[in-house]
């Protein structure tokens, strides 16, 4: 059988059938309202997303390929590969095939009738060699970036979106509840890692969680037990874990869980694109009272920001709070990491990134917005000896908030 | 404990009974002078080192800084953080801390006493907005792409990555073995994904594979059975399989796998940062013979390749002898993918990042080197009904070829 024909036969059923929800044309159109209304704020008649995440966000689909959105008028996307599952996936009607960077100009010159002024750009995220390239083929064009625009209009998240990232927390609360079978004294950090993944991606986990960020690699085994629950590493996280080697430095290592210790588990969870965030501590045997009173304390914190959390709130406002109450219980020295090394937000903007606005962070000022979601994770670092904390993904709602994630808050004790 | 003195104290040792290999000092200069040259010729007295991967090649670490190598004279590592780990994990002496990409020129101007009249950086992955910085910070310095440099140097292997290689390689040879322990009827693909992921974690597989690229993005658990082997999605492959949603259209699916069905399981291993890529084939019960003829037609494939691999062998003439080979068998239209949407390409350079060099492909004609590696993937494509392959990592030796991945290449039938 040809794959074109097979692809429009067959894919929508096929795929619908085995959990593909296709983007509403709805949805997407009103996303790409608030793009456009970005653009005319800041003067850019033209738009072109290259980056995979947001391209995804205004199109439905991931295939390789770029979207053009005039600031007045309908959108093009152009697909390298793969054309027709790119047609099926997003409910844009014009869908050209690309061969080569180069030929952008000449399609949007064919669709749209001109050439932008002044033409978006993620500069965010866009390889200098790319941008150098576009500089070329769209001669006396200005491109400027537009990557503001994407973080202003994904920060606000719609139903739908909530209602994706309902389900992601719903996997985390399935890999919690088997979590508990799975730890045995003696397993290591990264078995019981690998493990608690496997259980996440039979119930549909998409495996990658993702940063917008050149550098920084997002994973679900951040499992750390005992000390290495107190090293920091190149993540811009209270603790990094010690890894499995220096290429790889950070999250759960081959190091043996032991009885006693406190094994914090932070696994992230992704389905279709969105992601939701928890963390939770287990101990196997009785678990030492400093660890268990600091839990208390991230509880305590964690519940307080909750309470704080409104349409109208303060996002710098609440961090400093808990940079309070963290020295009021006692933690000044330990509360996000050691001395020297602590990090500066209870809280990051989740989404299809793990870095989107808000971040509830020093200098972070500005009011919290019905339909914002974050996740919030209070922790506490003792350096040798291991760290506790806790995480749940949340979304700000007309009048409060909604926690996604919904494992037990307990301490699992096996 | 104070965490600075506990890494200097106890992070080394832990760290080496807990399988960190560290770089060693030789390793690391000899690195360093490839790159030295490669600067030497292209007029570049500074270069300036962003990119994850290319800092672990040049420092040993991967923590979050950049590097500056001056074209005569030692390196100078700038670290963000954790400035105590880094001092451990790479050799370099000159190690500082960096508070903010604004300081780096003073601290340049401090350490080499002068700035770099070109300074090199890694155009093909460095964000827009990073280079504008650059720009700004580094007034009246040329700002150039030095990102060949490393493709040049990365592509010939040391004896030390090439060992990484093969334990690597170990690594997948365990995962396969366990396979057909774990490949039951009735099962979904990603569930057999995430638990052969499971098992290669537990033996030190890092779980990130890396490819250099914005939006191209790897991952171990490639596993597509009868028609999902038949589908092309967004990646350069002959067959990208259903994925779990739209945005994440490739690899393994919710759909279970069948009896009779061809199962392609593609799956990459990382140790030490050092990858290894291989493709087997399991079926449940008996394989329809078209099936099985076909998967010996891509190992006659994959056999003439190897016969070919000595250093000097042209890289596309290999290329073009398997088309030939594959018309010749009756695959024409089904090799590297359905027609129109086939590849162009028998092999990709591995060793850091999935897509060095050298390529076997169409328009590539260099030769082969000793200690280059590539990943030999020949594969056959029927849309709508499934796909058949063989995959191995090659090293290029002095007078021909190792092969650092070494499960059976039999169907692993169950």
């Amino acid at each position: 059988m040809n794959h074109e024909n097979w692809v429009q036969q067959e894919f929508r059923e096929l795929g619908k059938s085995l959990g593909f929800q296709f983007a509403p044309l709805e949805e997407i159109e009103n996303r790409l309202n608030k793009v456009k209304a970005g653009m005319h704020h800041r003067g850019i008649d033209g738009l072109l997303v290259v980056q995979k995440m947001d391209l995804y966000y205004l199109s439905g689909t991931t295939q390789d390929g770029l979207l053009f959105l005039p600031s007045e008028g309908n959108p093009l996307l152009m697909i390298k590969r793969e054309l027709e599952r790119a047609k099926v996936e997003s409910p844009i009607k014009e869908v050209r095939a690309l061969k080569s960077l180069r030929d952008v100009p000449s399609l949007i010159q064919t669709y749209w009738n001109r050439l932008p002024h002044r033409l978006g750009l993620e500069f965010d995220v866009l390889p200098v060699n790319d941008y150098l390239k576009l500089q070329e083929i769209f001669p006396g064009i200005r491109l400027v970036d537009a990557s503001p625009i994407f973080r202003e209009t994904r920060k606000i998240k719609s139903p739908l979106e909530v209602d994706l990232m309902r389900v992601a927390g719903k996997i985390g609360k399935k890999v919690y509840q088997e979590a508990r079978k799975i730890l045995k004294e003696g397993m290591t950090e990264i078995e019981f890692g690998g493990l608690l993944e496997a259980v996440a991606k039979k119930h549909g986990h998409e495996g990658l969680l993702r940063v917008r960020s050149l550098n920084y690699e997002a994973y679900a085994w951040h499992v750390l037990s005992g000390f290495t629950g107190g090293i920091v590493s190149q993540s811009d996280s209270p603790m990094g874990g010690l890894g499995l080697s220096p290429a790889f430095p950070v999250g759960a290592s081959l190091k043996i869980m032991k009885a006693h210790e406190p094994i914090l588990v932070d696994f992230g969870t992704c389905y279709h694109g969105y992601q939701a965030d928890e963390t939770r501590m287990f101990s196997i045997g009785k678990l030492n009272q400093k660890f268990i009173d600091a839990y208390k304390a991230c509880r305590e914190i964690h519940d307080t920001v909750l309470e704080e959390t409104r349409p109208g709130a303060d996002c710098e406002a609440i961090f400093m709070k808990t940079l309070q109450l963290a020295e009021k219980l006692g933690y000044k020295d330990s509360y996000l990491g050691p001395p020297g090394l602590q990090t500066r937000f209870i809280a990051h903007g989740i989404g299809l990134e793990l870095n989107e606005y808000p971040f509830l962070a020093r200098g972070q000022s500005y009011p919290l917005e019905k339909g914002m979601t974050f996740a919030l994770e209070p922790k506490i670092v003792f350096p040798g000896e291991g760290s506790v904390g806790i995480e749940n993904t949340v979304a700000v709602t007309e009048n409060g908030y909604e926690v996604l994630t919904s494992a037990s808050t307990n301490i699992f004790h096996v």
